[in-house]
């Protein structure tokens, strides 16, 4: 798989080139300036058990073609292909792969490693899902390694079964032990892909920034990782330590009715390891409907034992190991707000009359209607006013929860908003994802997102940023303006946008007095519904 | 999904570009100067029942994503894309779509249309499987119409299940029957975008060169198009007529078997057309396991019934109707010999040495070795003598019985080869495949083909030819040398390859001399494991 136009002729000759690894050689191929080497194997694994190393093999083996990814409860739908430009890719439980950039095959490059962790909550998504990934844009400007995985998800990685026997203790968290397991690999292996395994980058965004998060609460991951950045990351406090251990009850539960409904007694539940897929999915869906009915949702991410993993810190509190990771934390304008999720009229809001706009705000925020309007406008004076309506809480305010968690607990944490409005519909606001590109330096091959000019700019800032930081432990350099780290009680954020400038607790007052709003009924995407267990539309 | 990088903004705005459609508006999207719809509904159809006209709609309907590809019998694997570089895509029974690139939304610009029937035989594949597919540059070089399809394919438009009641008469062709409307859709309604339905080529690649020389067979589809490419066409000549007709009898004992596997009874045949998917196609294979038991081979293409399709030309005999379309014909220099099938050693062909080349050709072509090296010299002078160990003859006999009874028809055809070496492999002689992204003007996308002033020379000559034909139904331009068609007695072969010729008769002999040869084991590639029926492995 390759977007760009090439160039110069791919040099994947007999021999040419290749890299060692712990358990055997891997040929990949070189463009222009850079290597790719594609779906290398990190990990094997046994259904509902922890990974193991892969085994050994004579040779050389071909790293062409990207890996499986890791099977989904439901079938992916091509609508989903609107605004966010998918690869759809086969599936498969072994999944345990990785894909590497690197301009570098030389021992002693030492360049930085970033290791990115795929979106799609802990439940689909894959390092191959969509266009924005693709490495080779970041490795070939930054000079650094870019490290992209596939892992479990779903019932595959976070059931959890640890009621019927010791084997299955660690099951509900397999999926998060698949990380472990490659950032491993990357520490053993990537100073034969020209890494420094001494200078280890986690990024993600959505369910892949929740990842970053959990990360830093998985002891056996310490040490294998130096900083974090979270981009729009979710699962950042589930209400409490209460509502936290709570999940893991429904987990359990869930594992129950699964059980229960492919007919497998307590004195055989080794069975479940080797049902078909097609089964597995099937009574893992009708045991999420049937607890939907006593009003339980499977979160499908990694469960609290206090033991594997010790739980999202916003509910159970920031580990004193990890608080010196330095991290990055940060959230698009409008997340999920702006597309799919608040259709208060048939015209594109960015063609609505100062009259009809409005109207829409007068009804939405009632009587606050006016104190609202004057603090966005403080808040953000370059936009249209009507965008208020559209500006993302949830994940800021989840991020807002985490950097203060982090700040007083001693580490250090730099904020941004993604805020650059894109073409789509004559103007829609940043949606979940839209920063993507701008880290990887792919805008220009999505077709609802480049902006010519605008967006080469806003990649060498974004891009500029998130290199700095992978390479120096902060982001600070030369592209943006100065950009200071939170403290408990400010927090300086990066504004990314066709003016990028950094503002100060600038939108405090603006959250702090946003009302509920009504938000008008709106379309699940079909994304959402293998979320909530439910079927997918046509 | 987009391919190229972007050098100017999208234009997809509120209203425009919009074009209107018998059945309701469609909104695509602007690049530089292509206009691109895709997903296009062109029919609607029950399972097994001929296709219908489309529900109109109100409104504007977003034409942005790519519609579903058909559903397969198997699931695709991760390694099928070494060499062969595909996407993958969400499948579906609702797959009657296609994608329209043009650089005119004018009804009375009049461009030549030229519809592209995609490969895979009769039973998997899509208008988005390959990225050598994508039409815009084709379109944009040479501005005309390009439209791409899918239909229905495998069990789910070839199952003759005419035994079991009139409304069944045609199941056994409903895939063709979708080819036929998309067909009509493109009369009804290219000119909206810019094509002249007056003047349509019909284009496809392996079994979607079949699908071109079927139409010609389909009276339903006489008048819709007006000249016909078959690029590695398959399924021509099945070894006269009553191996044709024996197929039929093997589609309809292939019914019968999966009936019985679902327990539907004839009483109650109807409740196929509802199982779910997973069923039926569970079924379907194991029906044709039972069938390979007994030494049948289900085809998965249309049946041969006499009245909606006429049988395959080579069997059945030319149609006068259509014995006016002018034909371009050709193959590749090593379709299937090449990467996969002939593994006549551990080193790649182009680093034998010459006692390694010689000792190898010994021993496949025994005693007739000399001789046969002797009649490839002559008709390939310009490449390595062990390139004869690679040489094709399937698909090229296939393509000079076509020849043979298309000019003593009375047709107009011309014959081309594929033979440029790609790079893979130190030099791999031409697979089957290798032209399209010529023909598409798309090599630079391929990392496994792409060869800097090569490709871009090869390109405007193979899609020079490709444009002259279908603006003047004769492939000759000035990026080639002249270019004369066949006749019954004297086949004329374009050869493209680094330098470009015309080679008249120039492997007759070598044909006609190349003996049976022994040919290494070689493992099936998993794309071929669904059509013989026999799960794909990891």
């Amino acid at each position: 798989m390759y977007m760009k136009k090439l160039t110069s002729q791919v040099v994947m000759t007999y021999d040419d080139p290749v890299a060692e690894t712990k358990y055997g050689k891997v040929r990949g191929l070189k463009t222009e300036d850079t290597y790719i080497f594609r779906g290398i194997q990190y990990a094997k694994a046994k259904r509902f058990h922890m990974p193991e190393e892969p085994d050994p093999w004579e040779g050389v083996k071909n790293a062409f073609a990207f890996g499986n990814a890791c099977l989904e409860l439901n079938t992916p739908v091509a609508h989903d292909n609107d605004i966010v430009q998918h690869f759809y890719y086969p599936q498969s439980e072994r999944c345990q792969v990785l894909n590497i950039w690197t301009k570098h095959l030389e021992k002693d490059a030492k360049k930085p490693v970033m290791v990115w962790l795929h979106g799609g909550g802990w439940f689909s998504g894959s390092a191959t899902e969509l266009i924005a990934y693709d490495g080779e844009n970041l490795a070939q400007y930054g000079d650094v390694v870019v490290v992209s995985l596939n892992h479990r998800l779903n019932v595959l990685g976070y059931l959890d079964l640890s009621d019927y026997g010791e084997e299955y203790r660690y099951s509900g968290n397999v999926g998060l032990a698949d990380l472990v397991a490659a950032l491993k690999w990357v520490k053993e292996n990537i100073e034969n892909f020209g890494g420094d395994p001494g200078n280890v980058t986690i990024f993600g965004q959505s369910g892949g920034g929740g990842k970053v998060a959990y990360l830093l609460q998985t002891p056996a991951a310490d040490g294998l990782y130096h900083k974090g950045i979270i981009q729009s990351g979710g699962y950042l406090g589930h209400g409490g330590a209460e509502a936290h251990k709570h999940n893991r009850e429904v987990s359990k539960k869930c594992a129950a009715l699964t059980l229960k409904q492919l007919g497998i007694g307590e004195d055989e539940v080794s069975k479940i390891e080797t049902v078909p897929w097609e089964d597995l999915a099937q009574a893992t869906m009708e045991a999420i409907w049937l607890l939907r009915e006593e009003g339980e949702s499977v979160s499908w991410e990694p469960v609290y034992d206090g033991d594997y993993f010790m739980g999202d810190p916003v509910d159970m509190g920031f580990r004193k190991e990890t608080i010196g990771t330095p991290m990055i934390i940060g959230t698009c304008f409008g997340e999920f707000s702006g597309t799919h999720d608040r259709h208060f009229s048939e015209t594109p809001k960015a063609l609505w009359s100062a009259e009809e706009a409005d109207a829409i705000m007068r009804k939405a925020f009632g009587d606050k209607a006016d104190r609202v309007k004057e603090l966005f406008a403080k808040a953000y004076p370059d936009r249209q006013i009507q965008d208020v309506l559209f500006l993302d809480l949830d994940f800021k305010n989840q991020a807002l929860g985490y950097i203060k968690g982090f700040a007083e607990a001693g580490g250090t944490i730099w904020n941004y908003m993604f805020n650059l409005e894109t073409p789509y519909e004559c103007g829609t606001v940043a949606w979940h994802n839209a920063e993507e590109c701008y880290v990887f330096r792919n805008a220009a091959y999505l077709e609802y997102e480049y902006i010519p000019e605008v967006s080469e700019k806003l990649e060498d800032e974004v891009s500029g940023a998130w290199l700095a930081f992978a390479r120096n432990s902060d982001p600070n350099c030369d592209a943006i303006p100065e950009w200071p780290a939170c403290t408990k009680d400010s927090v300086p954020c990066m504004c990314f946008d066709k003016v990028t400038d950094l503002r100060v607790d600038h939108d405090k007052e603006l959250i702090a007095e946003y009302p509920d709003i009504e938000v008008p009924e709106f379309p699940l995407s079909n994304k959402m519904y293998a979320f909530y267990g439910v079927k997918p539309q046509e």
